[in-house]
């Protein structure tokens, strides 16, 4: 049986990963001056990896790293009108439309008239409320869990705050390294729903004895047939 | 009877604006060439404001604010050296060793041993837990929340979440706005434990109708003897 389904928000349910692409292009086209683009995403990327640890995920974060890297590959020359026009970059991203991904909302419905579902995503508080807020979605779930990282510590605590046997729970999300692996690794299963791209902070590879607990699904309409047969299966 | 306890954390059990305080006498000296303090004070204010609803509470707004104050005060002229002070100062302001408020530690290890504890907190998601994590306090609390936003919804949507009757819960904070209205709006009691300065943005005034619910105490200390009182004369 699958009791609890769990969802994860950005590029699983709405579109998250190209607002941040649109975005760097233009960074790169406004610092071109300095540095070609390719090279200034090596340097992003660092400097991104580099605050992790003190900002954490989400836009605010990626503004301040961005800003970073504006004075690291002008050796200090940026002027002040471009370090605005990266401020201005993250209030754009931050007020963005939330756009569901294609399939999310019927099957969502569809499967919130059967099953418990709740939402687990990572990111920052006040944008992913915003964002869960602005879904049209946040009616459906049963249980909203904005979370600061998602690891098996982070999984096993929520299940067990919410009463939930791993058997019967199943992750659908796009990033492997944050929505599969860690949820295979303490017992419960998950369906991988790959998005067109992936930040470079969220690849990884899935292991053949994980494998066995997860299934690939290339859109988020195959999931109700799936969940059908999976809960046939265990009666 | 009082069965859980709530406790605000900025403030309440470790200083915080004192932190942000610091950080805004810094920016004054640095920014002296351009701008007065007391002005620089002001537009800070006013930008901080006008920003929360874009970026919330938390430090990265606060330094983004920061940025966008240099940049308006200097006229478009400050210097990225300057912008990568600010930036640094928030990577200091992130890292600030947790410092308990007096008496904190031995009263809620105190209280823990006969009542739940909440930590209601407000702010970023990602520095808020590692402010929890490094407190040294995590463990004695039944509940850790960390919030968006104070209001009655928040406050009323934890009780349900909880189920916690308003009539046994009582919320410990030093913000007015933040700890003590919204609590005693939706039928719970508070305590206002003012801290040594507050926020611009977080001062208000109680009510008389409020007030009836709400007691002022002048050092957490004297909480396990307010509580003592309020459980026996309910009994």
């Amino acid at each position: 049986m699958i009791s609890v389904i769990a969802f994860d928000g950005d590029d699983t349910l709405w579109h998250n990963e190209r607002i941040f692409s649109m975005t760097q292009q233009k960074f790169r086209d406004l610092l071109s001056v300095y540095v070609e683009g390719e090279r200034l995403d090596e340097r992003l990327a660092a400097i991104e990896l580099h605050n992790l640890g003190v900002f954490g995920y989400g836009i605010k974060g990626f503004v301040l790293s961005m800003i970073e890297t504006a004075i690291d590959v002008s050796e200090g020359q940026v002027p002040a009108s471009i370090v605005q026009a990266l401020i201005d970059f993250g209030k754009e991203m931050l007020r963005h439309p939330v756009e569901l991904l294609d399939g999310v909302d019927e099957t969502v419905r569809r499967l919130a008239l059967r099953h418990r579902l709740i939402l687990i995503t990572k990111g920052d508080l006040f944008d992913q409320e915003s964002k869960v807020a602005r879904s049209g979605l946040a009616d459906l779930f049963w249980k909203i869990e904005i979370v600061s990282e998602k690891d098996e510590r982070t999984y096993a605590r929520l299940l067990e705050e919410h009463d939930i046997d791993p058997a019967q729970f199943i992750m659908v999300g796009n990033s492997i390294k944050s929505d599969i692996l860690p949820v295979v690794r303490i017992g419960a299963r998950a369906v991988h729903v790959p998005y067109e791209m992936t930040w470079v902070h969220e690849r990884a590879e899935l292991d053949p004895e994980a494998a066995t607990r997860v299934w690939t699904l290339e859109s988020v309409r195959d999931l109700p047939p799936l969940i059908a047969r999976l809960s046939r299966r265990a009666v």
